[in-house]
Order: C-alpha cells, then structure tokens, then sequence
C-alpha cells in the first residue's frame, strides 16, 4: 500500500526534516511513532527537506507498508505514538503506486511571517523573524510582483546547490498584513530552490527599508548573481504550507 | 520616581506572574533583571495576576526607584539583562505618585484564542485552547452579548475568591475568526474575577457546540451558581492584552 501522509510540525527544536545521525530530526520523530505503531522499522520519504527551525502546516510523507488499520484512523493511531506535540499528522490518503513525494509534485506554497514593530512580543519569537525598522508594505507589495512567472532564480538561491536547473515558476506571491504587527509572504511556486523563499523574503525587506527599490528585483534576478539579493531571512519566520500533487 | 512598565510574556514555562519561593515566575525573573541593571534589589507590583501558562501582550509593573537612565531607554536596558527571550519590557513611562497598579486601572482586555479544527497544529499548541468538535461561531457570537453590562458574576468566578464583590462591568465583547481555523474570544472589562474570562470561554465554547443555547446565559448569569456555567477554559488560550489606566 502507498500511503500518503499531510504532517505539521513546530520546527523549533528540530535539526530539520531530513535524518541526521544523532540529531532530533522530524523524519526521525515520525518514523519512530510509525514503527512502534507497525511493530517493526518503517522508512517515510518527505516532499521537502525543511531545515532546522522552519514549520510545517502541510508537508507530506510517503509511506509503502501493509496495514490492516482503516485510513481515516491512520493519524490518530500515529499520532498516539508521538511523543511529543511537536508534530501532528493532519490525514492519510492512499495515492498510486508511481506516487513519487517530489516528482508527483506540480506546486508547493511557502508562508513567511515577519514581525514588525520595536519590540518583538515573546510569543511570536519562534514562529517569525523580528524586524524593529518599519516596512513600507505597499513598496513590498509592488517588488513581489516581478517574482511572478517563469525565471532562472540563480540570484535566490544558496550556493552549493546540486539543482539541476535553476529556473523556476511563482505562479503567485503576496505580501498582506495578518496582525497590527505581522507581515506574511505567501509564495506559491513550481518548486523553490534552496533557501530560495528566505532570501525573497530578506530582499522584500530590503525593499520595505528602502535600501533598494521595488523595480530593482527585475534586475536582480537577471543578474542571476546571489551576491544582488537580500540577506537569507531567518528560518524560525518560515512555514512550509501546502504541497499540491497529482 | 514612579515607573510604569508596559510587558509581554510567553506565559509558557512560568509558574504565572506573581512572586513563589523555588519557582520561575515573570515577576521573579523581571525583577532579577531590573536588579542586575539597578545593581540593588529592586521590588516591582503587576497590574494583574496572570496565572501559570497564561500569556501577556500588555501587563504593567509599577517601578519604584530612582535612576539616571533616560525614560525612553529603560526597556531596552532592562532587556537587554533579561536572562530569557520569554519576557519583554515594551514600554517605560512616568506615572504619578499615588498610581496604583490596581486601583487606577479602569479597563483591560483579555484575549481568549481556540484552535478548532480536527487537529491541533503544534505551532500553536501553546498559544490557543484546542477543540476538535465544531464550533457554530454566529451562536457564540448571540450569545456573548448577554454578557455586556453590569452583572454580579459570581457564576463566573471560580470558588475561593477573596474579592469584596463579584460585580463587574463588560464593556465589549467580541467573537471573531482570527485565521482558518483559530478563534478569538475579546473581552474588555472594569475588571475580572478569578479564572472570569476562562469560565466566559468555556461557557461560550459549549454554546459553539450546541450543548446550551445562547439565551441560556443570561439565566447562568442570573442564578449566580458557578456549576451552571462552563468548564474553566485551559489557560494556554489567555493572552492579558492591555490594561487601561488614569
């Protein structure tokens, strides 16, 4: 059976998604829970390698195992072998057998949030990135539209990448304001490269500051040079969201 | 010179705001902090008496000490010695010598959230209630406004008490949608009796599901017996978002 899992995670105290040896990893947590559930050791593989720090609200995990548990009851059944609350599995569908987590994926969006004010409020500090120099929103609102469409993202992405490509598509970007003092940057995209939605987000902020002007991104991202874009923002502001698959 | 604070606070990993021998409480770890600044031991006196796990936006200190630090200056330099990233002074100002942490308070706000939907995501987990069963939010919304105005509700309170009346005023209360699946319970008060906003949120919660109807409160509030309302509400949903003074 090909069991496809949607999961949510605070990845806060998490060395990311992937498995590391030795390090609390969420890949790890989960298949922990899983196998303790089944009885014997289960491997799941991820649709994203979130790194450390960043959250989830709908990543999803592919698991090929036999069970005689209904589907509807899978995540309450994993979820009571977590042991934590750090990770919660939200559902689980079953998906064809060519399912591949990443290859059977036509789109994924990102979530950034930043807070915006002199003092950062205690309760958000693991779940944005602080910035205490106010934002011209609508600045920000403008630069995000030259992000949409097809592009070679070289200048948005870390370097020592092993991409094939660098080219891909924001089908949508959008900067709206959620609280009095919260910013959020929702992209969704064929794809993102590496720290590809943080360093878009530490150029928006750079735009919100005024160091560099909204129509500069066209020419940043011609450029395909990194050193052209903004800082990487931090990881705690990031939120995968949502990953759409065939 | 007299001092007021304005704070927030992850109410998390605290015993609640007041003062325990052996236990990490805000008032205990903020006064360290002013402490080390002042380098003399220094008392300070809260607006309101959070409980363990229970968050703040906008509580207030009074500070009563002498110093040659500029006014505007004072939170960052009593943050910058607080051990933590869980508590933040916001704001310092001068306030009168009679000013009083209670009694010159005429209004506060709390903020109760609830995260409903089949599961909980753990970003929030310690930030919002969490309830599975759906919540019908245009009754809650009817039924909220049966408790604005004056009324004694000591239905309201929970047992043991030491207030002089269990009369208050609700000034406004509202019932909103805050994201997909997070709502906000805001309640805006002459003052609130002890667990008062979480027993409101439980009550309100039972109407959300049905269990009593939305003119049921009015009767609830009327016959003043504590075990005719709803469950007290955990406190992890409770945020005191400011309090208002002369």
């Amino acid at each position: 059976m090909n069991i496809l899992l949607t999961v949510a995670y605070d990845g806060t105290n998490f060395f990311g998604w992937q498995k590391q040896e030795g390090k609390k990893t969420v890949q790890k947590d989960l298949e922990d829970a899983i196998s303790s559930l089944f009885k014997k050791p289960v491997n799941i593989r991820g649709g994203s390698r979130t790194d450390r720090g960043v959250h989830a609200n709908g990543q999803i995990a592919l698991l090929k195992e036999q069970t005689n548990i209904p589907i509807q009851k899978l995540p309450l059944a994993i979820n009571s072998f977590i042991k934590n609350n750090e990770i919660v599995v939200k559902d689980a569908i079953f998906v064809p057998k060519d399912f591949h987590p990443q290859n059977s994926v036509y789109k994924k969006t990102y979530i950034y949030k930043i807070f915006n004010a002199r003092f950062l409020n205690p309760i958000f500090r693991n779940y944005c990135c602080f910035e205490k120099d106010e934002l011209d929103i609508f600045k920000m609102q403008k630069a995000s539209k030259y992000f949409l469409g097809e592009f070679d993202f070289k200048a948005f992405c870390a370097s020592g990448t092993n991409a094939k490509t660098t080219v891909r598509t924001i089908f949508d970007i959008q900067v709206l304001k959620q609280d009095d003092d919260i910013l959020c940057i929702k992209v969704c995209g064929s794809g993102f490269l590496y720290n590809m939605v943080r360093i878009i987000a530490g150029t928006l902020m750079d735009v919100g500051k005024n160091k560099i002007l909204p129509c500069d991104i066209k020419k940043i991202i011609e450029d395909k040079d990194r050193t052209k874009a903004g800082k990487t923002a931090p990881a705690n502001g990031l939120v995968l969201d949502k990953i759409y698959f065939n």
